[in-house]
């Protein structure tokens, strides 16, 4: 048998000889960090193909394929080719970095390339249209990118782990059968961390994902191969999954739109995952995208195609025009009330997000809306039921998997302590968690009534916000950070950047993530420091220097209630369009 | 401290004292089986009160108390009547019985008697009308019983634990807090067995509950205080709950209607349950009346009232006019192709509920619908999951609760036996799951995996039906027995029933009840035998004697998708408007 080593090897081998000669380029020095423009100079994309990739609009893609101005074959022909771009440039440059300890591997956001089959399936698509003068369905044409845990039948998913190489799907997930009923053309899976578990993207078998607005950075995780593809316009749209923010860090890092839903409204059902049967905190899927109205494309396609005929545990809930009219929210056109938790008193956010917030709450008054502060409830409880959870089965389900190929379990995100021994607990989880144990199913049990009756808490607080509003109704919707600050160097996110995301897992909110501006060190000052609630507040607080976080996007997160996903997405747009309005004035 | 007898004892004595003398009535001697006739003719109720009592269809009332032709202080007052003659019927007559090991007990169907309190209610309700001049919401005047798990504030709530006597509530359930928005009169609360975990009513502290078709039968269990109560015409509506069948039995076994929805559609926050944080499987709430009228003006009216505002676990889908329409099943009018589960391959139903399913395919037939032969699909490898799901924490909670006043675990439903030292496993159940044992968290995620795999499975195998049909659609509903038999003397139902109803608990399918006919002992003859699969087939088998359960109602069950409970009320209309067609010519 071989080594878990000569394993990856030949893995990573096998995806170097999938990609096409002509489509390697000249890459820039390592010393380059922001990568973002080189698809537009490297000359390999035609001006068509630029035109093409370089169209944020979803929509825009859709009408043009719907009425044949693109073929399919020619949009996922430029998309793969610039997602084979960004895959050569998202390597990390690690003689800026650190020393090197996994510069030999090739490191990069894509993990699946299959241009033939990805084009065959363009070509039928647009064969369709030809023949029967209709689209197939709503999502005609479009190539979709999908996180390495995505089943497609006749592949290997790997989900970063050296073990699951060679483990080839006899069927497609339920997500991918309804992305081709609805006329999609999935076109290549996307990095992952090991077990998916961390806020960053590496693993053994195909390395380190970097952010493509500086390479010194992490794009976040765990759908960090999406974050740094769809920045790169390698992909219109990707699809991620989430479970303590693993769609809405590397959004946030990556300067995209994303939607987390509540559990079970999107259809999850085999597709490949981390804890399989744990149930207690559910991880969802979502899409990741440079447009707002990809996110509404998206969802509203998947919902509509019914996919509780496929996935048991979909929940079987129409798209309610009604909620995405704002019916819950006084209706077309009524003015809103949010508020804005500017700090959970767990990390105090960094400057730019502070400014973010700002700039956010002027647009929504500007635009007539009511912004009044958020009142923190019980978060830290909340943190600590949802980690004790993670940790239930005293890692058991992750040995198991780097059992399988011998592979250490990773315990950092930083390139330089890859595999040492540090503790795989934060220290604030250990400190306010105790030791870890394996629970027994009672014990578990016990944690579901208290993580029920704070989910009930929360609500009843959220409830009584009506007395503040003005409106008659609660609070409409929370923004706060998605994480306290923008992308940060690789090993700095390891575990301190879910208190803001996992929260709404853990209270099942839908959430969604926009982006506002970007980190500008003349208006984005270090400010002097506050008393630390943590030692990662500390830490947090330490990371910031404008010079090296100059430039990174900014997205913030907006919080509706538990399978509201047409008011989150409604009410997104509603905050964009100020915004957008604000910027103009 | 006192012992658990004398806690029992003393709080037996209080629920006697509760009842006004003058609602005592002579009760019939132990001999007479059937009570049913024992309200009109003893002499307590006015003939307006038995006009109000005896009206089975709730929007009838409904429609009198939102004009004001009956008042609901005198609704009330005459269902709590009515109520307190039921309670003094469905005592065991132990005589016919067997030995008597609790012949002392005051046996009843009712816990909590609140005469004053729910007369106040109602006389708000009424003074509301009449300043107001329209009503407080969908279920104005309304008396409804709840089942001893629904906790209303200021009050015990006893669930059937020695050890909970005294606990008083400090707030409502979120039900009783929306029963109460809907103008509601909660006025009565019924009997259940000890853990809830029986298909039969019995417990330490209020005794055991019989049926008032025969009370040498049970009621069923576990809301089979609810079901010897509406039965008895003690009240128009009862909410019960539902984790393996205890809805759908006790209405089958006393000739009722009910819907068991799909997990978390109905709020069942704050009310107590059994295993509380097992959350592999939820119980779920539901009505249980003489009219499926009620079913669905609870149902719809619970749905309307927003639920999810209080309970952070209810689904956000409003009630579904379109799915009520049948949009899902070929739209109104449409012809349906209805399944029939003659025979789960676990036990075989008895000759009476042959002849139900038969008549049922009849009626269907007659009204132009297509009825073919469901084909099991791993039904007991299903079963096998859900029992070892509720084994997984070995009995830890049921000691819990019994350890607090010392009071033994209950192990079997006979009053012969009760007490003994039997293994609370079924024979069938210790067969195929081996020794238990307390499980671990991460066992526990082994035993999801397989359900969730179990469920795609059925749902697949549902879809494929689409080629049998000939309407284009998978069968629209699955039509089977609830029990394999009718109602059946104390102590046999006791782990043998709950095969039909608790494959839709494990897949989580929405299913109602509805009575078709009753035991015939001229039609319903003793067959030969089969070849017997199991222990529990050949109990069953033997069990039936036509003298015994002549008399008996027969309910069936009809099975939809998961969530659908608009679809499932609607078609259930359907078929009972059928049988009624079919019962006419």
């Amino acid at each position: 048998m071989s080594s878990w080593q000569d394993l990856c090897t030949a893995r990573k081998q096998r995806q170097i000889d999938s990609i096409p000669k002509e489509w390697l380029i000249q890459v820039p020095p390592e010393e380059q960090r922001d990568v973002l423009d080189v698809p537009r100079k490297c000359g390999l994309l035609t001006a068509r193909e630029l035109e093409i990739t370089d169209t944020d609009n979803v929509q825009t893609i859709l009408d043009k394929l719907r009425t044949a101005v693109w073929s399919s074959v020619e949009v996922t022909t430029a998309f793969y080719k610039r997602a084979v771009i960004a895959h050569q440039l998202v390597r990390p440059p690690f003689i800026l970095l650190f020393e090197q300890t996994d510069r030999s591997s090739q490191t990069n956001c894509l993990t699946e390339i299959f241009i033939e089959r990805a084009l065959q399936r363009a070509q039928e698509v647009d064969d369709y249209l030809k023949s029967h003068g209709r689209v197939i369905g709503p999502l005609h044409g479009l190539p979709i990118s999908l996180k390495d845990q995505f089943r497609l039948k006749g592949m290997e998913t790997i989900m970063g782990y050296a073990g699951w190489i060679g483990r080839i799907a006899d069927s497609d997930s339920a997500l991918v059968e309804i992305l081709y009923e609805c006329g999609a053309v999935p076109f290549v899976r996307t990095n992952v961390p090991q077990t998916l578990q961390w806020g960053e993207t590496y693993n053994h078998v195909f390395g380190r994902t970097t952010n493509p607005y500086n390479r010194y950075m992490t794009p976040g995780g765990s759908s960090g191969g999406e974050g740094a593809l769809v920045a790169m316009r390698g992909s219109p749209l990707g699809v991620g999954t989430d479970i303590g923010g693993s769609l809405r860090i590397p959004s946030a890092f990556c300067g995209l739109y994303t939607l987390r839903p509540s559990y079970e409204r999107l259809p999850y059902c085999d597709a490949v995952n981390s804890q399989e049967g744990q149930e207690s905190i559910s991880s969802v899927l979502g899409p990741m995208t440079n447009s707002l109205e990809g996110v509404k494309i998206f969802t509203k396609a998947v919902i509509d195609a019914r996919p509780w005929r496929k996935d048991s545990l979909c929940v079987r809930k129409e798209w309610n025009e009604r909620e995405y009219q704002l019916g819950d929210h006084g209706g077309p056109g009524a003015k809103l009330c949010f508020a804005i938790m500017w700090d959970n008193g767990v990390i105090k956010p960094h400057p730019p997000l502070k400014r973010a917030l700002e700039m956010t709450k002027e647009a929504l008054e500007a635009a007539g809306h009511r912004v009044i502060d958020w009142e923190n409830h019980r978060n830290l409880e909340i943190y600590k039921i949802g980690v004790s959870i993670f940790n239930a089965d005293d890692g058991t389900d992750y040995l198991a998997d780097c059992a399988l190929s011998g592979e250490p379990l990773i315990q950092t995100m930083s390139p330089v302590t890859d595999a040492h021994e540090y503790a795989l607990d934060q220290p604030l989880a250990r400190t306010i968690l105790g030791e870890r144990r394996h629970l027994t199913a009672y014990e578990l049990w016990q944690l579901h009534r208290e993580k029920r009756a704070l989910r009930k808490s929360h609500l009843d607080h959220w409830e009584a916000t009506v007395s503040r509003t003005g409106t008659g109704r609660p609070v409409d919707a929370i923004i706060s950070p998605a994480v306290a600050y923008a992308a940060c160097p690789h090993g700095c996110n390891s575990n301190r950047d879910d208190f803001y995301t996992s929260l709404c897992n853990y209270l099942d909110y839908t959430a969604s993530v926009f982006p506002v501006t970007h980190v500008d060190k003349a208006q984005d000052r270090v400010v002097p420091p506050h008393e630390f609630r943590n030692h990662e507040d500390e830490a947090v607080y330490k990371m910031y220097d404008p010079e090296l976080f100059h430039g990174l996007p900014i997205g913030l997160q907006l919080i509706g209630r538990t399978l509201e996903e047409e008011g989150v997405i409604a009410m997104t747009e509603l905050v964009v369009e100020a915004l957008k309005a604000s910027k103009q004035t």
